[in-house]
């Protein structure tokens, strides 16, 4: 049995909350929010707590907050020589002040408080400085995932630049064929099977070699014709931005 | 049962030959190649030609060819007052010539040799000049598809413009991903559902409720240490024009 106090209370925590609470082998003896009220609800099942001096005796200290909170939050933990972790793609293990063991238990997925997670198919990079605390984190991961990841801080933050290209850029690029189809009359709908079958596509082949479309054929006739079809000179830019690194990538000229 | 003589032998074409023939209410009388070696294989269960002057009476003469043939052969095609379409995204219907009844069955989705299609999800987007011949061809895509779209010519186009954001571009933002993950040794499968993920999250909230990330946050710091990452400069351009673009979209200054 895995003994945790959970730190925080936005999306990451709320997700990691439920699913600990679907698995006997995980303890969570404590929430901490700093502001109560968002984690009131739950105080029939688990002890809360706002704050740190009351922070109970656990296994592990997951601290689920925001990038911004991670190192005054672990500065100002009330003890020492304890396993503390925290959750972020993009804050290095050396963020946090060396009086205790340090960790790092990064679910890497889009988390949205309307939307629930499978959990088993979530990747989860882990990376500690004792072999004894990477351990506890691998058991701890695979109780809830079967992807598990041994990943160092650099790796990390790669990982972290990678996912805001395929998951946040790749967003907006959906909202751009949303505002289009709507500036239309075109159900966005019509647009989901295609979405859905880009991102399947790449299970299957290299983004390379799934690469299509008229930068990738070099029409430049079809570009141009596209370019001058878009009114905002936001999407202009995105269109030859893109453009011009597909391109590039396949040896062609650029606009 | 619709009577079909196939023009093409692109992706688009051998796609849509395999689909045609899995249903009884469909008959491909003949199959025309400019090249006959790429149809050869199957001479023995359709009729197969390299000339537009022996093609066959049919219901439906399908042009699957692309963009810039589509002119060329409904011009010399030999007779007059047939119901002629073409497949694709961005020509209109004009750029035909009138002397046959003319039309469009535009399939939105993604072809490649590898890879098998479930036609039921895929939309078909149709437009014919008269209401007989958009008849047929709703009887046609229904037999194949679940998601009919009566679409006109300028609909159409931006159709295809908004497919080019979200699969060719968003194709391109998984390529450089892939290659973050290669230039530090991690492998691309751990972030294939992060991209299932934020495919699927579309379905259920709309994209600009569904962004997340640094841009969002208009988190300048993390902003700023991945611009300083990337080494490429066609890469750091796609950084900042996307970045640009939805710190605009949620009223934030750009960089």
């Amino acid at each position: 049995m895995v003994k945790i106090v959970l730190i925080g209370a936005g999306n990451v925590a709320m997700h990691l909350y439920t699913i600990f609470k679907e698995h006997n082998a995980i303890d969570v003896v404590q929430w901490y929010s700093r502001s109560l009220n968002s984690i009131r609800n739950y105080s029939n099942e688990v002890a809360i707590t706002n704050h740190l001096t009351d922070l109970k005796e656990a296994d592990l200290y997951l601290l689920a907050v925001s990038d911004s909170a991670i190192g005054h939050i672990a500065k100002n933990l009330p003890f020492e020589d304890q396993l503390v972790v925290h959750t972020s793609g993009n804050i290095s293990l050396e963020m946090m002040p060396p009086k205790n063991r340090r960790g790092v238990f990064y679910p890497l997925q889009t988390f949205s408080k309307e939307i629930s997670v499978d959990f088993k198919v979530v990747p989860i990079c882990i990376e500690a400085e004792l072999q004894k605390d990477l351990a506890l984190l691998e058991m701890l991961g695979s109780t809830i995932s079967d992807h598990i990841y041994r990943i160092n801080s650099e790796q990390r933050k790669a990982l972290h630049l990678a996912a805001v290209f395929v998951n946040n850029f790749t967003n907006h690029l959906y909202y751009i064929g949303n505002k289009i189809c709507e500036e239309h009359a075109i159900p966005f709908e019509v647009l989901q099977p295609l979405i859905k079958e880009t991102a399947r596509k790449v299970e299957i082949l290299p983004p390379y070699e799934a690469q299509t479309g008229p930068a990738r054929r070099e029409d430049i006739k079809v570009i141009m014709n596209q370019i001058a079809m878009l009114k905002s000179k936001a999407y202009k830019n995105a269109y030859t931005t893109l453009t011009d690194a597909i391109l590039e990538t396949y040896g062609r000229q650029k606009l």
